[in-house]
């Protein structure tokens, strides 16, 4: 097992991030359930299927007590809105929930970042762990104490920075995962080895993450959190240096969002995979790597079976015009997020448009 | 002016409260207005009629510029909920009010709560200052950054701790407020001075505020302000010293909530003035303060004009079935605040049922 300390310097705490496997089950190992007056579980309707009788057993076993509170909500973005947190609370303060419980978010990014923003705002402030049961969820939600929800279609328009007490990621969770759904995750730790780790890009890319054993998906798990990790603790509120892991996820998100509205709609990871590339093609025509590096990238996206060009009936046109609309901003105020090579990422970099034109012709071309 | 520094451990961070005259019109001498995109100023019906004008000039006239947005909803605490935050949250995206943007939370303590609560939370938190229009505002709800919403009638069930960046106390503001409701706030002053400084507790209850000049009333907000931060500086989140706050409360809260559903509901500072002579009878029953100290105490209630018997049909069996009900517990288990001298409070007492009872029929005698 892979222990992550995750310091949170505005609070002058820590928490770990634990990876392993079958980790579940010995969760009174790594924290001490004793002081909490009771357990509430906060899942979805997939990871309930699969996981919430396990995850309740355990508390139950560990805490000597059946009571233990579950609260399932719907599965899908399309909930993760203040409706069902509202929900929640009412469901807290009817079980009698107190300010000495403990929050258990048990699920992807959804579950975490609504759980997570519930526990944070019911009784100005109660403690939550959170059970990461998707690779996403793992490299990315586990780090940074994003919480929140979307405000209609307006994404994490509300929320706070809120710290977990401890993060689980078990790779058992993985193993129920849908093949697309676990690739899409993959995409996370791409981004983080070619900001910020060159070595472990080479490592991350030899094969795809469907056909790693669990040894190969724990270590660039650990690998990306840390990443990660450091980033976030040098810049909690995303200032500056936070602001590399947007590469990857300007245009990403245009493609994204457009994706939407189409017979094909994209995950959020493969999403960032076509925004990776775009954001790469932009970062050689301004010189800031090489042709030889930028085919080195995205061949290692093509191999590890994430998608590198977006398919659809759309222009460069519409594409750039949406990019410049959902920043509010003239596109050359832009601040980009781009690389310097493979393992070295640059932030606020201000990009010439026809670079972002030719750019976004490149990952429509087919 | 008077200008008390509240420490925000948590955050190794400060802010300002500023209690003088004719000082809103002065708020960029206190505050770098310049880096801010734009202002939101949220305020409620009853407040707006008299100040939204003026405030919205000052900033106008401070930023060069006329585009000050403003949000106003209904008095009243029926109002601080869930709903009006949220209505709150999609003027916000509608006015594409981004996290560079400053809130400006004018009015007592339902706005300062209900605004501040939609501060932290939009976009993760966006900076916010508080103008407080009212005494109980300027005396209790300006320290401790308590923020949030009722959920129904559970009062304060959401809602996150969270600091404005500067709290404005100008006396102009009190004298269009009621005498009622002036006096009701210094319900809070008194507290402030029963647990904590017997000498302020001598000067403050000489006459009734209503009578007091602006040099006499800014005095005793200075010094209220300056104990209640001393306290909440100590023990940011409620676990020990910051229950002394409480004194006054545990009873007050009863009959505050017993006398909504009568013909003669009391404001909050008024159930906590009867509030403060029980629960000093109980300090005085148990041996921890003497009887000449007991009617010191309430003879200075008397004498400022505020309440010191709850007068209405009920009986001391209701009021003291509601005080266990609304604790969840025996009434055994309670944890009193109560005095150990005038200006000695002394939190986690524990207390005979035979006082409690004692004391509550003592409020209820003619």
């Amino acid at each position: 097992m892979h222990s992550i300390d995750i310091l949170v310097p505005s609070h002058k705490s820590k928490y770990s991030v634990l990876v392993g496997t079958d980790i579940i089950g010995q969760i009174s190992k790594f924290i001490d359930l004793s002081g909490y007056s009771s357990v509430y579980i906060i899942t979805d309707s997939n990871v309930a299927r699969y996981y919430l009788d396990t995850v309740k057993d355990v508390f139950a076993h560990e805490l000597h007590r059946k009571d233990i509170h579950t609260y399932i909500f719907q599965a899908g973005e399309q909930h993760k809105q203040l409706g069902t947190v509202e929900a929640i609370y009412h469901d807290l303060a009817e079980k009698r929930i107190d300010r000495k419980a403990l929050i258990v978010n048990l699920g992807g990014g959804v579950v975490t970042d609504l759980g997570g923003f519930a526990a944070a705002t019911f009784l100005r402030g109660i403690a939550c762990i959170n059970i990461s049961t998707t690779l996403e969820g793992m490299v990315d939600a586990s780090v940074g104490g994003k919480t929140g929800v979307n405000l209609g279609i307006l994404k994490n328009y509300v929320g706070v920075f809120a710290q977990p007490k401890l993060v689980i990621a078990d790779s058992n969770t993985l193993k129920t995962l849908p093949d697309r759904v676990l690739l899409q995750g993959y995409a996370e730790v791409i981004k983080h080895a070619l900001i910020a780790d060159k070595r472990f890009f080479e490592e991350s890319i030899k094969i795809s993450p469907l056909k790693m054993d669990d040894d190969m998906l724990l270590q660039a798990i650990t690998r990306s959190i840390e990443i990660k990790a450091q980033i976030v603790q040098e810049d909690e509120t995303e200032k500056a240096a936070r602001k590399l892991l947007n590469f990857g996820h300007t245009i990403g998100h245009v493609i994204e969002s457009l994706s939407m509205n189409t017979d094909k709609p994209l995950y959020h990871g493969e999403a960032v995979a076509i925004g990776m590339v775009a954001e790469s093609y932009i970062s050689y025509l301004t010189g800031m790597i090489d042709e030889n590096e930028f085919e080195t990238i995205e061949n290692a996206v093509r191999n590890v079976q994430l998608p590198i060009r977006y398919i659809a009936k759309t222009t460069v046109k519409k594409v750039f015009e949406k990019l410049v609309t959902d920043k509010k901003t003239e596109s050359g105020n832009i601040k980009w997020s781009l690389l310097m090579g493979i393992g070295v990422g640059e932030f606020n970099v201000a990009v010439d448009d026809k670079f972002v034109r030719e750019a976004i012709e490149y990952i429509l071309a087919p």
